[in-house]
């Protein structure tokens, strides 16, 4: 059945999935962008059958905020009491704690349900013009039901599959943020931190695959990473402490010239990546 | 014309560069390794034309040292003065400092010319199984000449070529150590250090690109690297001290929430990567 679904935010992970949707299923997707020119792009496109209008949003079936976390929280301050009666109000912030804490926080001021997702997938350049559905095809979708009605949740994790997604995951904000600190932000500091290297500037021509994989995301955008950090602080600077720890035991191995210590990490690092994958 | 190359050491490299010059020239090759079912495998499919024996050294044109740095300078210090008069000798050791010093302390002892080389390529497998000649294609074979002839270094550069490599860097074996402890060697160490993280047992699901391409090269051969990471120690120390640095600098300003100062360090590693690629 076609439902009207509005994407609020038309940047890389917005424009994927307004086009995602356009591709694999018959729902009416309208944009919301601060910007005129990304929503003309969307509609020429065919990312997005229209804008979405101030009567939209009160027939919208579901509301999926595709903007950095503040945003995401203001557009529910302002327009959640406009949703309809169980409109599927639905995120993509890459922090679950805080848009979760938050919409919490102003539960009850609307009648639409909230749950929480986080599509794991992205690619190291922003806005809608590197937007792309196909980003999504075999990637986790990570929901975090926050209390949502079981039927809400259901309806979320269909849409991801259709969109393309290879699994779907359910978690708690907290596991979230505590885990994708790992897998996610402690790789993007890392990235930065290692280009920072003098011996950056000389790698054309000595690098192959591991200088790539791990400056691949140094290219950052630099203002929705500092806050999506700052918003996952703890959990982050307990990722950054675990490496710092074990990247000064390998310094001390090399620096006494231990080799058997060397060789007992290296081995230990083997066991763990043969195991875990 | 057809030359007689002897490949010693056939694991994931030797292997790969046997199965690269069968398929891509119409030079003889033979196989030298410790362990007889490997020179059988090699044999029977096709990497290498037999097995070399004591009076092929005396009229190879060509050796390729494909194993660990000692046992490369090991096979220097006994067969150096079987080789014919100008037999190329060449390696694919990673580390290039120790193994030049060590050849031309033992020059005047043989008539060949050594050439030192390292192919740029590898995967995250060791052993002849492993071995691929694809692994070759388009990447970097860097060369430094250690003051062997034009000829000699001509020779191995256009054997290179042959094999698939996309281009031929000339560097010195100081250059080349100190860059590739930053494209290469600190990647491993890196690699290694995160998957210690207890939080790694739980990345499954919640983890993409990011977690993939850091943590590739974390399943290693800790007795090949523990030895290249002390041939290069000093090297080596300095990129893992650049690195603990900045990583530090980023864990400041997050602890701080000093959101300018992280938002300034992620900037000016975006400029970097775009400018070096």
């Amino acid at each position: 059945m076609s439902k009207k679904i509005i994407v609020v935010g038309l940047g890389l992970i917005g424009g994927s999935i307004a086009k995602a949707i356009k591709l694999n299923t018959d729902h009416t997707v309208l944009g919301v962008d601060v910007n005129e020119d990304t929503l003309l792009d969307a509609c020429s496109c065919g990312a997005i059958d229209g804008k979405a209008g101030p009567k939209d949003l009160r027939t919208a079936d579901m509301v999926y905020l595709c903007v950095y976390p503040e945003s995401a929280l203001e557009f529910v301050k302002t327009h959640g009491t406009e949703l309809k009666e169980n409109c599927i109000l639905t995120d993509a912030c890459g922090i679950k704690g805080e848009i979760c804490r938050g919409v919490k926080e102003l539960q009850g001021t609307g009648n639409y349900v909230f749950v929480a997702g986080h599509p794991m997938a992205g690619k190291e350049l922003s806005g809608f013009a590197a937007s792309d559905a196909g980003i999504f095809i075999g990637a986790s979708y990570l929901i975090a039901p926050c209390g949502a009605p079981e039927w809400a949740v259901q309806e979320v994790a269909a849409l991801a599959k259709s969109m393309g997604f290879g699994q779907v995951v359910y978690t708690t904000p907290e596991q979230h943020d505590r885990v994708i600190a790992f897998t996610s932000q402690l790789p993007h500091v890392l990235a930065c931190s290692y280009v920072m290297s003098p011996r950056c500037r000389e790698h054309q021509g000595f690098s192959a695959g591991s200088y790539r994989d791990v400056s691949r995301v140094a290219n950052i955008n630099e203002v929705l990473w500092s806050r999506l950090f700052l918003d996952n602080r703890n959990d982050l600077l307990l990722e950054l402490d675990e490496l710092l720890k074990n990247l000064t035991a390998f310094r001390a191995a090399i620096d006494e010239e231990n080799e058997e210590q060397l060789k007992a990490l290296l081995r230990s690092a083997a066991e763990i990546k043969r195991e875990v994958g």
